[in-house]
């Protein structure tokens, strides 16, 4: 028996029904993914498994390392075979973590494969996919069209001119694609190298004088209103914890200059200066009605060698133990005592404080906007059956499941759509378990149209960018 | 099939016998919640359901806001029926929620309701429940007499005259109603002027003059004497965390005075005063052998703008992610060494310390009471299955489950009492699929007595409260 | 139908075949315990079930505690059989502890009692094991050749002469035991009459001057050395956290010759000399290819009276709240940025803090090691199935449970050795429970052999300490 069955994942008659009745023919909004959109616009394709598969994924690099792999085969200079020959000897190690379930999910569902990949199987697997990824069905618009991705939420530095952006929507390609405005690089003073040169970018840009702290917050708002012109809804910032309190205007504009005039920022500058502009992105959002997004609790960059050798991003990031609680509440609370709320999706990465963060959210709902304080989907680390149900047991429990905006794949590479497919099984299974244990009604029109709801409706109707057609 | 049937919850053949041959029909000893004694006194009736069910009911009033509910409808103007309406349309919501469990639960135990409440089932189910609020079985005393409550302990300040109290004692109830000494409002001097207004009822309360220190304790006493003497056994303290270092007496003697002169405390001086307070309340409850329960890790009024607007307790509030661990075990650990320490209960709203708390307790065990220190029963948000089982995996694991004293409403509302049946079902759910795995004897005396003593028998012989008749 | 059944803990067919066939067979390498050298030497037997299972037996001290025995009959002066029969009492109040499930499988193994523990069987199973305890099969040796314990990790002073663990290489034992440095005493420099007292023994042992620092590095390093030699290859370290930042080497010394002249040292002196003191041990092992254990997060000798009358290790420790992971990073990137990061296997004790611990160990995977980063088996309060369970969840989801180097007893008593069976049981259950749901394939050869390196293949080739035979 193939290992990727039909019921893969649902253990109950009552999970199967859901997720063939009810889950599967959803489309998927995919509101927030880093994917390039470059490799959108030109309809990239790819010439081995190597490319589309091992480039930019740091979760196998992270499960290569620890099986003792050479790092010639993970970022190194090894052949792209040699390369894909490291990770299928790598994948039999992974049983029990997630990326044993996606590598297998990915091969069926890309490639119609249902063999283990293991030492044995690579040759062979390598291959039958790159004949499969030499016909017609492989190039990105193609991925797309066989998922139904209706909607893809790309992320964004402002300073980008979204070219990419303005030639995939003239592209023809079904999908709708928009940015997501992403400013770390406004908080980022302590390197005042790169800060300058970030607001020199904006400067260009946005054609606003950046010379003063008004103009500069001036340039941000008009990349804004640039990003709102493109379809954007979502805004998206990545950090450690909220920050708080924040430097009043008088004060926020004096670091600013200090620092473009080169001058060295201290770390609690640095904090207050974030948290201003933190409530003032905020703003902005609540303004155009968009969607905030934050992404709680990493900490990264933590082997100083390896981020000297090959930057961020390539898997030496992991779960940190930052106190959340008060700083989450003081933003939320500035902005809420101001009547600036915005809606908001807030991820977290520890597990540890699902529970904290999930209740917090219940402190600001209400203005009769259904699930406007969103505990954010099972992210990074946490994107697997175990923590995924953490997640929607600490929602359900705390908030309403009935509300939650789902899934989103969060990634970089075009073979991570199935991740939506193995959600929409894992949420099938536990409401089906609860069907059958009674603690859920057993009434399919009830919990098939919660599962609709969850895998679709609900982020369609929360983020209100319009999407694109299924078919 | 109705949703709540004679087995909901109870998912084994010998979960099913456990609860119906052990658990059912033990009496209820609600040794702590925040029902009104007046409305004992009173014997109160209900006209409605909103009157009963939906007035002062946080945890519905947070899913109604979540559900996009104006707040008109949850604590503004809108007529009763009208609110209900607005509740039975979000009910559907909660799904997974344990308000969609409690609602039914109370929907069939108070009116032998079977019918899902939503939009379409809220008139028929208003109008059933209207003809059966006005019988006679509708009294809080006849609520009680009901669900066999033998024993009742409210929550009260130490300056409240106990009137009702009396009143009840006098009013033929069967229920044994106690008092629990509050003295919440004794360290909070940053707020001078409530403090002083407090200071101020002390001292009429207890005929004690209060404008000395020693005069301010000598108040208190007077008042826990009275308490005592009124068949109060238990006091109760609501805390972020607990308080270290405690100021001298000399100091807090200073900080005393300087409040009551109008000065301002600053807050290392009110951790210190608070610090010295809860060593004093530790001594008072240790000398007349009481029970000190401490609820631990909330975070309160979040939301500033509703604060304002509609003061505490009404949904603005959450899990705080304090470090507990350190304050906890000095406050003991002072107490332990000056062979000071009352049992004690203490209750953790937040699951991540759910380990460290309950391996705390097991520190200061001993002196020959069976399980003196108590790790309580899932609190407030905590209050649900999946959190239930937590704490008792967690007590069970680290300390003695078979000494636990089990569950308590909490609540504020006379609709609450199914949740004693509730904590029972997830019981002997829990310890059926034990036995059925083998990983407890299948043996019903030994289990069923185990059962037996959590709901009812050890609350009885450690809080030594007398109860009333259970028929 | 016995409590200690052939499939106890095995709740499906894959689970019971995996345990059978895999697990069963395979020899225990106990990496780490802290059995007595003595007693090994020395070919220990013992009189009673009191001096064999309850001397030194924290865990079942705290539960009787915790049950109101009095302090005579648990380190008290009354009578070995009073102390066991107080124990017996206890034993049903442990239900759900694993206490119950270690108690009857010692029973089971050792002694092949069913009969279940409690007043009424403690005369009789006090008897039975009074007989047994005087047959042959009861010396300390016997009793490893039965269990098929090929090697023992004891822990260890530097200061220690070995003199014991001679005398075990020539008593003809089949099981290898080796030292395990651990210098916890290098590190306590706060308490500077214990700490002088342990740098005399560590001169002596040494024939090193530890006048200067330099000295006593040296004499460290002899130390080290002379571990090695005995067979070593494993240093342990238990602390609260990390520490960080180090002082310099010329602050370091600093420190040191003033605590050696009698002043006491701050507690940030104490910090930095202990952050510095780990960077040299670490560099110790990592020069000579050893592992390194680091015990993270006890919070020892919370009752200080019971502490001043019976010292440390006597059950008054529980679960700290500190914050690890911003320590714990440091010190690990100092190690790897300098190329001297030993294989280190870190035992965290918050169930809280697994995933955030289990990714870092991600961020310092590499250099062609297989697993060299351990996130240790649960350890002490989290060693039974539920916290096995999250250990073994965290490691699967975030990093590689197919590398996992398995358990170890960590324990004081010979009576211990079923915790191995026990830790395989609860593993062959996971397993297995993973294969008939479809979550891993249903191959027993893959997933047989996954449970035969975790169970004992890998902790061989991690640790690298040659084993002796089993038979």
């Amino acid at each position: 028996m193939p290992f990727i069955t039909e019921d893969f994942l649902l253990q109950s008659e009552s999970a199967k029904r859901l997720y063939h009745d009810y889950a599967k023919a959803q489309p998927i909004y995919d509101y927030h993914c880093h994917l390039p959109p470059k490799d959108l616009a030109e309809n990239r394709r790819f010439d081995n498994l190597s490319e589309i598969w091992l480039e930019g994924d740091h979760y196998k690099w992270r499960a290569m390392r620890a099986n003792g792999i050479s790092e010639d085969y993970i970022t190194g200079d090894a052949e792209p075979y040699d390369k894909f020959l490291a990770w299928a000897k790598t994948v039999p190690a992974t049983l029990r973590n997630p990326l044993y379930h996606w590598t297998h999910l990915e091969l069926k569902r890309y490639f119609d494969i249902d063999e283990l990949l293991n030492e044995e199987s690579a040759k062979s697997i390598w291959d039958a996919c790159e004949t499969t990824l030499k016909s017609d069905r492989f190039s990105t618009h193609e991925i797309l069209r066989r998922f139904k991705v209706v909607l893809i939420g790309t992320t964004d530095d402002p300073v980008d001119d979204l070219c990419y952006h303005k030639r995939i929507s003239e592209s023809g390609i079904n999908t709708k694609v928009y940015p997501a405005f992403r400013p770390d690089a406004a908080l980022k003073i302590l390197n005042g190298e790169a800060f300058n040169e970030w607001a020199k970018q904006l400067e260009k840009s946005s054609g606003c004088d950046c010379s003063s702290f008004e103009g500069f917050l001036a340039a941000i708002e008009n990349r804004h209103d640039f990003f709102h012109e493109m379809g954007s809804r979502l805004s998206d910032h990545g950090l450690n914890t909220c920050f708080f309190p924040p430097a009043s205007t008088e004060e926020a504009s004096r670091i600013y200059l200090s620092v473009r005039k080169g001058e060295s920022a201290g770390s609690e500058e640095a904090d207050s200066f974030a948290a201003f502009m933190m409530l003032f992105f905020a703003r902005l959002d609540f303004a155009k009605g968009w969607v905030k997004q934050l992404h709680l609790g990493a900490l990264r960059n933590a082997s100083t060698r390896f981020y000297k050798q090959l930057g961020p991003d390539v898997g030496f990031d992991s779960i940190g133990d930052f106190d959340q609680v008060d700083l989450l509440k003081n933003y939320l609370d500035a902005l809420d005592s101001a009547n600036e709320l915005p809606k908001m999706v807030v991820y977290n990465l520890n597990p540890s404080d699902n529970y904290s963060i999930a209740s917090m959210m219940g402190n600001y709902q209400g203005g009769g906007v259904p699930g406007k304080m969103q505990f954010g989907s099972g992210w990074w680390f946490l994107d697997q059956k175990e923590a995924m149900t953490w997640q929607m047991n600490a929602l359900s429990n705390i908030g309403l499941l009935s509300r939650f905006v789902g899934m989103l794949t969060d990634s970089r590479s075009f073979m991570s759509y199935p991740r939506h497919e193995y959600f929409r099984r894992v949420l099938c299974n536990l409401l089906g378990e609860d069907m059958e244990s009674g603690e859920l009604p057993s009434d399919f029109d009830l919990i098939g149209s919660l599962v609709e709801n969850i895998c679709y409706k609900n982020a369609v109707e929360y983020f209100g960018m319009q999407a694109g057609s299924s078919e």
